[in-house]
């Protein structure tokens, strides 16, 4: 059966990767140029690098070994991880210099970051579809999305004058409803009964808990890098709210994982997944969030709002919608970023001085548009991927090769000597 | 026996999780503030923060993985480590600030990683009782111990006058001996003959290697993030000092671990604690070594004692006191530390212009009070702690179950399927 | 078998390390000090530190982990690595003093970056004969190769006037061939039929896969560290390049690794060495590529050439030229580098605004002079080096005992406890 299969991958993914790689080559060759007229006193570079680097961490480090913790999948999530992020990288330059294009694309390193925050998005999205898809369907996902996701910042701040910070933070909604959506279209019947290899072990659940600790560890530089650095309080805000809420969560989320438990123990998933849920609410939710008590009530009602969706939402989306989500990005960014996007509003109508009833009713139009506009351009460009995935020409693997590395990897040495 | 024993783990870890945190929250609430006026020059940031985020990958990343070298204990050596970490630095920041307390405690990145090095104390300490204790057990050795080790920050800034680098330096003595009364008290019947899963294998060993060089890398930020950065040679010095201090250690623990085997082979847990003694000693006399040479005359002191310890020490403490050190923090932290207060001692009178004996006596009483104060605190806290993790209502872990996740974990999918 | 063999290791080892490490202490102590003189408005630590971690970062745990791809030898070659980069780093901080030495040989971070790029060559080099060797063997090829590959940079910069960060990008080149000499000389018989332990699992690919990422993620700093940063947009394109060529190769490795395999299925080998090459390649020619297209097509290029070397030439290195390269370091960075050599000699002759065929004919005969200078000192101090080590009284491990850890490593707990 292998042998049957798997040459069909040679014949989509090879020219797929080579047109895409000579695309993108040809136009960075003809319309970039690295920026070359900064600052002159030399002190930009020492000052963003570190932050960039961080992100880079979070990005390959932290998204790639978050998800290897199906037993049979490390080679794949890891690897997928890397190639997925090299071409939304890539593609989401080109995209964002297009918007502010004149004869060429400048890139320097915030380019660099903006696009790989956007590549996050991407990255959430494929956890909800991690196992059950090849690299093929993983490459088209993340050209489209980005695409969809470039779009709706530039609407978001074109048609609503929402700031940067703020329509890359939609980062997280954007990711789990595209995800979810992807999911629900190309469901498998039998899911139900659950696949034979979607399980953790010993080794494979470490290798995803230090995924999560360097998600966790390096979440303040993601949160911070795109705050205006003019006003260096407001970075140290940042860093700040983001550690606390992310230690809240961290607590919350064992209270809450031993609570919901049967046995009263601890779910690693729960630990690996919800301790995070802080650090997604407050970055949504950066713009507003200036004082800690803010920062860790809205980390706590993140990872309580989390836990409690990974312990009974997952089944339920599963029998009731049958929409399979193998990292439940749902309850990992989902819910959190709706709880962020609540908080933002909330603490903007609290801070404004002005107590009549027409300011917050402006604010949750204002807020209620921009989810509206970011859930209908992102579950549109899901459902037209979601279609393009379900043609039989890009060979979806069968489910019984789901969550193994051996449908898409060598195993040479294993297979000669054993 | 299982589900018997762990519906106690949620009666007694929900509610002090939750309301421990629901506390917190209200204490940060109305008692905290985000620093604003920083300096307006706006270097500061960049400045600070690359340092604040070494210091948070040691605590995170490298305390989190030294201790999953137990082979069925790997999921909660690094979840534990996180949670206890959160809980501790919480605490940390509160207790700091009442000292400078003035109607609000301010938070900047100096105050976040100053707690962060007061919960390092915490992470040797448990390394001690490692296995052998349950959460609940930790997050009261965590509350308890950080308010020990604040308090004698506290007076010997007070009474002697020591700097607060110095001060807070002693966490490596602190930590190791308050876990090795800790260990002393709850000791167990039958640990002589060794418990049946306290071993490592290929994979918990790798994933242990991993924490120690995370440690061994960023460990110079760890010795030098505190040093004034007024001078900036120092802390060239600092980081140079302790690069060297930590290469000389390396070489010396793989010399020494040969030297004293039977068998004339490396052993895994030398080449893992040891290679970090130099570190250790530097750090505690981090304000008078000023040349490289004795920064390498340090770490191979350092190193001996340290490996002759794990060889020799480990084995008699278990048999003559009845001390079951699972990390062997004597010899990881708590020898080299007295080494680098030795150090500390004699580089001070080499240093002294004043050839008389008055001064070297003088300095001599002024570090043997501040070693006593030290021990003090340290071993009347941890008399405190052990007597009231003895009681009986936190319920302890049986001999059965030590070094085991399945007490404190779901194995949903390996129950389910395998 | 065990037991007679291991006690040669002490009788070897230990010496060697104690007399080394001691050697060492007294000329630091004697010939060293730690620069103070540094630039009085003290920003220079916060701009070169982030980047001296992010090397650190790469040499021992990049390279520490991407050697872990052995099933049984995991222990030693995250351990052996750490042993040698220490000693390299230390002798080559000696051997670079004494070029500008006046007294005393000033420390600061500088030196320390420059020292471990030395010992990265080093590092390259014991790829090609990992798990064929004993730490002894591995200390003389570090002590004599770091000597070699100091000689050389010496010899470059003086003879032809080779700028400094030309010289030491070199370092691919030097270790590659400097490994596979080494390897060609100590070739065992048998070698052809394979070793037992020689291929990867689930977890020892894992591992390998992190250390792989640690490269790819911090390779941009390890490229841009020595240019000069009195021109911050060098840096920031020296960045830039380095991402763009790494995200590249990536891409391309995965499409040839498909292409080339039988059954269209990628290979983990390729996927961790191959996407490395963009890295390599764009680091040898840094000083001139300045547009995104050329380090891109540099990317594309090694690449190519690295995946079709490692899937062919791998085994007819091995069959025709009686070579066992156990890393495949040729293929990794021995080709991707010659790619960077001819890319920096075509850049520079399309750079040229002189179109008269002098100045290509100039630029040719310097860089032939620059690489063949560079090959004979390789060639000629492996040659030396390979012959010491085939000297008996090192006792080489047999080859039964070839890629295992327990030739050098006690397993206590395994033993008594199983």
């Amino acid at each position: 059966m292998a042998p049957r299969y798997a040459p069909s991958l040679r014949s989509r993914l090879v020219p797929l990767l080579l047109l895409l790689q000579l695309g993108f080559i040809a136009i960075y060759a003809f319309w970039t140029e690295i920026q070359s007229n900064v600052n002159p006193h030399g002190s930009n570079f020492s000052k963003i690098y570190p932050e960039f680097q961080d992100v880079h961490v979070t990005v390959i480090l932290g998204f790639g070994f978050l998800s290897t913790f199906l037993v049979r999948y490390g080679f794949s999530a890891s690897a997928f991880n890397l190639l997925v992020a090299v071409i939304a990288t890539q593609w989401a330059i080109i995209l964002n210099g297009i918007e502010s294009f004149r004869g060429k694309i400048r890139l320097d390193l915030k380019s660099l970051v903006e696009a790989q925050m956007c590549t996050a998005s991407v990255l959430i999205s494929i956890g909800a579809v991690l196992g059950k898809t090849n690299p093929v369907h993983l490459i088209l996902i993340s050209l489209l999305e980005v695409s969809g996701f470039i779009f709706n910042k530039w609407v978001l701040q074109t048609v609503l004058n929402v700031q940067l910070l703020n329509s890359i933070m939609m980062l997280h909604i954007f990711g789990a409803f595209f995800g979810l959506m992807l999911a629900w279209i190309l469901y498998r019947k039998g899911s139900e009964q659950g696949f034979e290899k979607e399980k953790y072990d010993h080794r494979s659940g470490s290798f995803s808990m230090l995924g999560t600790l360097f998600l966790w560890v390096f979440w303040p530089s993601f949160n911070s890098v795109l705050v205006d650095s003019g006003n260096p309080w407001r970075k140290f805000g940042a860093v700040c709210s983001t550690y606390l809420a992310l230690a809240v969560s961290a607590v919350t989320a064992a209270a809450l994982s031993v609570l919901s438990s049967p046995k009263g123990k601890l779910n690693l998933i729960h630990m690996q997944q919800c301790i995070l849920a802080g650090g997604v609410a407050v970055g949504i939710s950066m713009s507003v969030v200036h004082q800690p008590g803010d920062a860790m009530v809205i980390g706590f009602t993140a990872a309580i709002v989390s836990t409690v969706g990974h312990r009974y939402l997952k089944t339920q989306m599963l029998l009731a919608f049958q929409c399979h989500d193998t990292c439940a990005v749902l309850s990992t960014h989902g819910l959190p970023g709706l709880v962020g996007w609540l908080a933002n509003l909330l603490l903007q109508i609290k801070d404004c001085d002005d107590h009549t009833t027409a300011i917050p009713i402006r604010f949750a139009v204002f807020h209620i548009s921009t989810l509206l506009i970011t859930m209908t351009n992102c579950l549109s460009m899901a459902i037209i991927t979601g279609l393009l995935l379900k043609w039989d020409f890009w060979r979806t693997p069968k489910s019984k090769k789901c969550f193994d590395d051996q449908a898409f990897w060598e195993f040479p040495h294993l297979a000669v000597k054993k």
